[in-house]
């Protein structure tokens, strides 16, 4: 990455422990610094932007008031957290963030013990800071807890489970609501209106801050009266608000909002209420991008933004000119349009990803039939069970490990009355760089033992258009589409849109003639891997290899005519799947083998192994994996 | 059930359009006579009873205010909805309630139109309502819809995602808030105060209630003055109290609290109201086990009392004096406790289901250490995460089908971090009477895919508690021991607690010498369906067979010793598991014979099949689904 920026303090703080020699005057130019050194770095080594420019002056102002690694910060979506790396030991090895075997996408406790909780979804920081709060009470340890959770993760059923248990059982713990006005795209819920009303009541904010300049000036502050002050704020602002805020109606205590750039006034408050009993809420007003003109202006564009050119704040894309299969969400979010516009049944429902999943473009088209409906998953799909009971047809997009968070409302709310709606689920598979929270891993494994369900995955885009019009067509009950990030395969990818029949796979190539020993059974793209690996080894052995390939297009119902033709024919079935190893297509294969009494095959499994696969590129994941073309040929 | 008592009203009554035809005057009549008809059938025929006695009243209005079935009212957890089937012409089959074959446990739309929702979990109505809304604004049809939701239900995070849609997507729905003060145990967290706050504002009340009188004997309530009325009140309150009513703040307009046992007020209520746009929310409060004394003093007992005297109201225990078995829950709630009290480092969590869980032994001696966090899977697992984290050792007890919810709290907030924690999944396979959305069908299946986990089951209750040893060890994990709904097989049960070695199964049974045929291999309490499998084959066989059987114990790890074994020895396996088949232990054990090359053993997979199983007695549902030991032993 180039030498290292010689920075004032910035290179000298390897630890909270150096921040904290400082003084408080000279932290707004920690934050400068830390500033500038998320930005030369993410210009080159692309990750998440906005939200870790907009902690900046959070980061610092909190590893400078509390006792870190001692006292527990637990960052709630480690998109945020980029400047508490930087802080924490990380400043060198940030270059390798994201990248194989480097820094983690996400703080993770085994790679610091300034990193407390796993932090890939949203919305669980309340409730793991809340344990940790516990566990420090029971266990007699002197620390606190401080949760910092976004505005748009504040929308998931989660951190509402979190608060409402907060309540009641006895902690000291901070909750930090870091205010950004969005989540990815913009925010949306009840819960955003009404703390937009909090922090934009200007007859309060007034009356407080003239009231708290004059007893600062009268030299009235000191510790016991500051608290006494904050909780008289509170008094005040309930009459003149006449509002009880809902936070203190579940006895948490509120505090805010304070604005969260002034990195001076962040530490004064820190001190001031950090060694407060009882459970307390900070309302934290902060800007996505803050610092970087192009990024404030473009919240969703710089949320993670790729490469871009420091100085000039232009986002550099590789295009060469030649022309490239699109991506599959562009390809979901372009058909999605098509569809509904003949099918006047068709809703889009996502859970905050309208840009991340392409539904953007059918929201633009046709607002009133598509709905964001914030970080919500299990909510997104019961809600489309709902639409779906009354007639509507609910494309639901979600990526795949966060339909994790909806499994329940899968079964109970969607394939027990079989109701016609379609979960489309995106990041299906090996993700990369967001590495083990973010790959789409469990999905066909989870899936495929609930009844009535349908679930299919498309070799390449135009088989993800069939698959569409496909789901959407009468009484199809709910089906799954599972597709992978990034790009297909197939440039012209603008098929009609026709049928394919439920259930039934393809033969993509035919072993040679009386030559059956070896095929393979691939379900999605992963099958592109397959047909190279044919190749390769082909190539490698310098002749053609009698080896037939089928896309099974369906893992359920899984196509019965195929295996029974397979079993006559071959000796050998290699099955591959871009999921987790275990339940998958292949114990689906295995499993109608035993049913049917078909032992003289062989069958070898290729998906991803019983672990955790960390963070990489694709390839580079997929090769460790073996499910890359060259591991698969190494099987022919 | 003997015959029919004969009703003034209700026997006449054969669905709501006969309760329509009524003055208002009369239904106080109906209501009665519904409660007496819930009370004679449940003595009868044990079911949910507290829930439905709380809301007589409140299913008369609203069949009587509203236009059902074309008006859609989805009912939050079906526990409630007794009287909702009864005059939605059910009656004559109520005596069926909860029987093979007979009405189902839960409303569910294939049995009537009258209902409108899956409605087995709680916390989904108010998204499943918000769907039917957007879908009836959508295409046009004109409809009101009303979510009935208790207040324990409102702890689950979905409930708060569902609400925080609902301030924001056009729609007219009614939300009902059914404030019983409690779910099954008492109602938990800092939502639960909220409430209390709201509805206990005696200036509040006093001054709307003598507004509203005079008002009305001023004869000034006309149907416009009325609805500015209402708005009036909230006006009136939000001065009195100087609360800003969350919901309100979310933009959903708050009515009440409102006396749940007047059901002419209901009923002006409901028709004031119904026709105003917007989302609104009524706090309606009642009693469970309202009208029949002994269920309102404990509500937890007669929440699902089993038989008892309708006169007397004592509890008709089946008890011959003979020592029966114990009940695994009792076994987990004693054997908690022990190794709580010998380590400090224990803790109990529980969503809401103390009693149902027996964690409530616990909470008597160890209260500080035993947290009912409120109808909140999710949030029961992550903040179990974060008590791991720092040190504690969590025991999270969630019944099997209500773990779905927690799912992605299991991979992302456990087990990816590898905490020490202990999952019990109480109610796991089949459930009896419940039916479908309480099997816990699914949980094999959907956690053997997660690395780091171990998955175990006992056979019996000494080995419950010597599972619950082993998990508590030092450095084990995140370790999952699913167990079954009611008793297991062993009278004197209370062993010695000691350890298992992790990962290996026992030898129940040998084969005879040099006779290896058949084998079986079993997990969990199912296992002794398998012995009395064999015992019934030899039976009728007329001599002993030479079956051998392993109880696997645990899933993950397998045993592989037993499994290599196996193979060499025998010709045919039978794996017997009381979950769905696909993906549990029948596939574990052909993935391992698949990954080793084992192609010449027979394998032949017992449990769960791929549909929802319906309910009936657990014995009825093993027939069905070819699990019993009769099934079995047609199989040797």
């Amino acid at each position: 990455m180039g030498d290292k920026i010689e920075y004032k303090y910035l290179s000298h703080i390897d630890s909270p422990t150096d921040l904290r020699k400082l003084k408080p005057d000279e932290l707004p130019t920690v934050c400068k610094e830390l500033r500038t050194d998320i930005l030369e770095e993410l210009a080159e080594n692309p990750g998440h932007l906005g939200a870790s420019l907009g902690t900046v002056e959070l980061t610092v102002a909190l590893h400078y008031a509390y006792d870190t690694p001692n006292d527990r910060i637990v960052w709630d979506v480690g998109h945020q957290a980029y400047g508490h790396k930087i802080l924490t030991g990380r400043r060198d090895k940030f270059c390798t963030n994201r990248k194989l075997h480097g820094l983690k996408p996400f703080p993770f406790p085994s790679e610091s013990e300034y990193d407390t909780f796993c932090c890939g979804h949203a919305s669980n920081s309340i409730s793991a800071a809340l344990g940790m709060a516990v566990s420090a009470r029971l266990l007699g340890e002197k620390r606190r807890v401080v949760a910092v959770i976004g505005d748009g993760a504040m929308s998931g059923g989660l951190a509402f489970e979190g608060i409402n248990n907060a309540g009641v059982i006895p902690n000291d713990m901070l909750i930090i609501l870091n205010d950004n006005h969005m989540s990815i795209d913009k925010s949306v819920g009840g819960m955003r209106q009404y703390l937009l009303q909090l922090s934009t009541n200007s007859t309060y904010n007034n009356i407080r801050h003239r009231l708290a300049r004059k007893l600062t000036s009268w030299g009235l502050l000191t510790e016991n009266r500051r608290k006494g002050l904050i909780r008289f704020n509170n008094s005040v602002k309930s009459l003149l608000t006449r509002q009880q805020n809902i936070f203190e109606g579940m006895d948490i205590r509120y505090f805010g909002p304070v604005d969260g750039h002034d990195v001076k006034e962040l530490v004064r408050v820190f001190n001031i209420i950090k060694d407060m009993t009882g459970p307390k809420i900070l309302h934290v007003i902060t800007t996505k991008g803050k610092g970087y003109a192009p990024a404030e202006q473009d919240a969703t564009i710089w949320h993670a933004p790729g490469k871009f050119d420091f100085d000039t704040g232009e986002l550099i894309h590789k295009d060469d000119g030649t022309p490239h299969p699109p991506r599959f969400q562009d390809v979901f979010g372009i058909t999605l349009l098509e569809l509904a516009q003949k099918n006047p049944r068709i809703v889009g429902v996502t859970p905050a990803m309208p840009t991340g999943c392409s539904m953007n473009i059918m929201m633009k088209a046709l607002p009133e039939r598509t709905f964001d409906v914030g970080i919500a998953e299990g909510h997104a799909v019961t809600f489309s069970g709902g639409m779906a009971k009354d007639g509507l047809l609910p494309f639901c997009n979600i990526y795949s490990s966060f339909m994790q968070r909806a499994y329940d409302n899968i079964i109970h709310d969607a394939a027990i009355m079989k109701l016609n709606m379609v979960l489309c689920l995106d990041r299906a598979g090996i993700v990369g760089e967001d590495g083990p929270t973010h790959h789409g891993a469990f999905d066909l494994a989870f899936l495929r033992p609930i009844p009535n369900l349908t679930i299919c995955s498309p070799l390449n885009e135009p088989e993800l258009r069939r698959m569409m019009y496909t789901a959407q067509q009468k009484d199809m009950g709910t089906v799954v589409i599972r597709y992978p990030r990034g790009c297909g395969s197939v440039v012209d990818w603008r098929c009609e849109l026709e049928a394919i029949p439920v259930g039934k796979g393809v033969k993509l190539r035919s072993e040679e003639e009386g030559k059956a020993e070896v095929c393979i059974l691939s379900l999605g793209p992963i099958g592109m891997e397959a047909a190279k690996g044919i190749l390769i080894a082909e190539m490698k052995a310098g002749h053609t290899k009698s080896v037939a390939h089928y896309d099974m297009r369906f893992l359920k119902p899984i196509d019965e005519d195929i295996l029974h033709e397979v079993e006559k024919k071959f000796k050998r079935v290699i099955t591959v799947e871009d999921g987790v190893i275990e339940g998958g297509l292949g114990s689906a294969v295995l499993e109608f083998f035993a049913d049917n009494g078909y032992r003289d095959i062989e069958v070898i499994r290729v998906g991803m192994p019983d672990e955790f696969v960390e963070h990489g590129t694709v390839q580079e994941l997929y090769k460790i994996c073996g499910m890359d073309a060259e591991s698969i040929a190494k099987l022919l």
